[in-house]
């Protein structure tokens, strides 16, 4: 029988005439796409191709939410309340979700970024903000986080569709936490990631960094466009689970198929 | 027989600390409300708030989308391409819609402001662009504009609803157009300005600047918030239309009901 | 003999359209203006206005700097390396430096703004780096912040002119602290105010919210321009002082007249 | 005898976290950086950093100022007020400063970006509002402009020092304006653009896109860092004029030396 798991990446972040990333070649490998809201990265038109190229590859957008500080990316802690981190996700999101319409997709998860990831990662107040924003709008969306999280707690008790993310390109320590890293500025070792990740997948095993071996369960891999050579690592994760079995299919397909 | 006519003005165009206008007092005399979409003015939090506003006051709303020009507050001419404008749009409706669904209203209307307005108005090919991004996303949305404007020729070839304003507080020349003034800054005669609608809406005649009298066709009034004294011209204007058998009413209602 | 004291107001917080403050009402009061520098708020063409303004009523002006956070009006906490704080201090300083120099006049101080001024209150590293920034620019400048802050302490071992503030309208705790108030709602007692300011000013003492009293050290009074009836609030405040014999002046000028 | 000319370029474009250029590369070739001020593209950190590259090389700074329009890059034509405008470039033009002030630098020249340097070369008004902004804060920046312009003869007249550019990327007409390109997409052949830079510095003449030869009066020589392959065809130009007896040095030092 086929495993089949998600693998997501942040796509959209281009904003104006500055380039980030290589969407377009990312998209081949990805079955979800976070697409850049526009607070932190982003702008209506690379949204807009961002939708359009994401549908040409059959891959499934989500609203990548972060805080609205351009110049920082979203990547700066920000105390905002969380009633208006609520209206700024259901504003980005709403645009997202009209793009879509116009390319007849379906918007599939809700993905905060950076500096606000992490700090619901923290915080329950916050966690559960989102996840009552999401439920105002649409019960159905699902909630990318990581497991080891707030996040995922409040939202398995609000009974918020959740999706726990492995990070391909990033350590783990024993409390299966990614250890933060703001870039990774190295080329990783293609087929070694690969392997980790099957591990991941197939076996719910990762090495943290400190040598253990832990559980980990997992929804989605995500990797991040801007490590370097982003592409072909991602290509050679997909060969690997491939060729191992796993088949790369949006998070959302996968539960329909299952229930 | 009751005649029903609408009555539609700027709302949330205050931004961050910074207020703009008294939509509290406005809301309990307009029928329709343009809520601004973030790029000339509103922010998120605004925009939930002005959409609350509007449904405990029973008025509809529809997105107010400008220039991306804050500190010039879309009134300044830009050269932005039509496909822009598009993404644009879609993007501030789609902001609304998201808002509107949170508070299980539905969107009524497009209007762009400002300088796009004014642009629109003169331009085909904007118009069109404009007209092509509403039908993408809700082709039931109603168009508001001038009615002696390429947009509302171009949105009726097109077959898309759309609403001809008369501007309550701004003179008229002999072609229909208004005479375009940035800002009143004198108080108005409200007693001289309610009659002057009543005569449009009931007779369908308007008489010019240059004393000329001419006919005007119109399906919805319009009222600014920051002409000085807006509150009480609106509540002049409501009550002396009410006194002659008119009643204000969102336009799709109307619309509903005619049909 | 008579004692002299500054008196100094936010000022410049428009932004675009949006009017923040009375400016015009707030100048015939002060002796030195913080000037907004387009981070938090203020815009060139506010910044020149206020500039004009201030040298019209012979006002010293200061750069009013906070983070980069427009809609949240610098109120809201970031975490924003001490590098970037010193890169965007020198930015907005060098921008009022040349207004000033337009109008003839010379920058007399920095003050941090809002959620900025109190962070560098409580952390030393960021303290330190304001201080440098003013020290490769015109080490001259004088550096307002409370008495009881880190940056206080900073400043004097660093050999930085400095201010201390004494905040006309907020309530004192017993460690001389003032307690933190986003903005006073109603209107304060003005001859309480103004009884108040001179016992801190002449006395060097005022009372705190516990009802305890406390020795104060002042270089300056603060009063701000969003506290309700300010305008008035700053005439009764400078009519008492001025009836017991104490005047208003700008900083730069007492310190040079007493060397 | 030694012939000397100026070689300028736009610098300091990237905006937080995304890149422009490779401003290290092309610095090692030019005379006179164009530092982004802020509105267009730049920001507090790069302006910073521009500025301590181009002291590193030897390079001169000049302020460019454009539209107040990040997304658009400052190519969109803008209905900005002329007194507008003087206030942003006064504004953007002390940030410069200040940095150079901490770098001890000197701020050479003001040159006009995108969209504005092409209103400005068509519009009197828009022209002398810039040259009297110059003239208000320092009187001996050089106004780099196009030869056969507005601005030129504007400046002149007003007896600012200017500076006619010759784009060696770009096509001219028989008029001696540049052939508007927004960005030169293939790359060019650079021993031909050498050639036709020499050419244009020593004779004075250069050919049209129609074939036609025409003189051209030129002060500095302008290349495009967003050009593919700018810096190589940077260092065929530098070479080729140096080889022919031309040195790259900035135009402010030329002055100098030449009175």
């Amino acid at each position: 029988m086929v495993k089949q798991v998600d693998l997501n990446c942040d796509m959209g972040e281009s904003f104006g005439p500055w380039k980030m990333g290589n969407d377009e070649a990312m998209m081949r490998y990805i079955s979800s796409a976070n697409v850049a809201g526009g607070f932190h990265a982003g702008d209506p038109t690379t949204m807009r191709r961002t939708v359009e190229l994401a549908r040409e590859h059959g891959v499934a957008v989500g609203i990548h939410a972060g805080y609205r500080d351009l110049v920082g990316f979203g990547r700066r802690g920000m105390q905002v309340s969380p009633r208006e981190i609520q209206d700024e996700l259901i504003y980005q999101l709403g645009a997202l979700r009209e793009f879509a319409r116009c390319c007849g997709m379906e918007v599939q998860h809700v993905k905060p970024h950076g500096a606000l990831y992490m700090a619901a990662a923290r915080d329950e107040e916050l966690s559960r903000a989102i996840v009552e924003a999401i439920r105002q709008t649409d019960p159905d969306l699902i909630l990318y986080c990581m497991r080891a999280s707030v996040t995922y707690e409040v939202a398995k008790e609000m009974d918020q569709p959740v999706a726990a993310e492995f990070f391909a390109d990033r350590g783990y320590n024993e409390d299966g936490q990614i250890v933060f890293t703001r870039r990774v500025e190295q080329e990783l070792d293609a087929q070694q990631v690969a392997e980790r990740t099957l591990r991941a997948v197939r076996d719910g095993k990762v090495k943290t960094d400190g040598g253990a071996d832990i559980d980990i369960e997992l929804d989605s891999v995500c990797v991040h466009g801007d490590t370097p050579g982003a592409p072909d690592l991602a290509r050679v994760i997909v060969e690997h689970l491939s060729e191992n079995g796993v088949e790369i299919k949006p998070l959302a397909g996968i539960r329909k198929a299952s229930t």
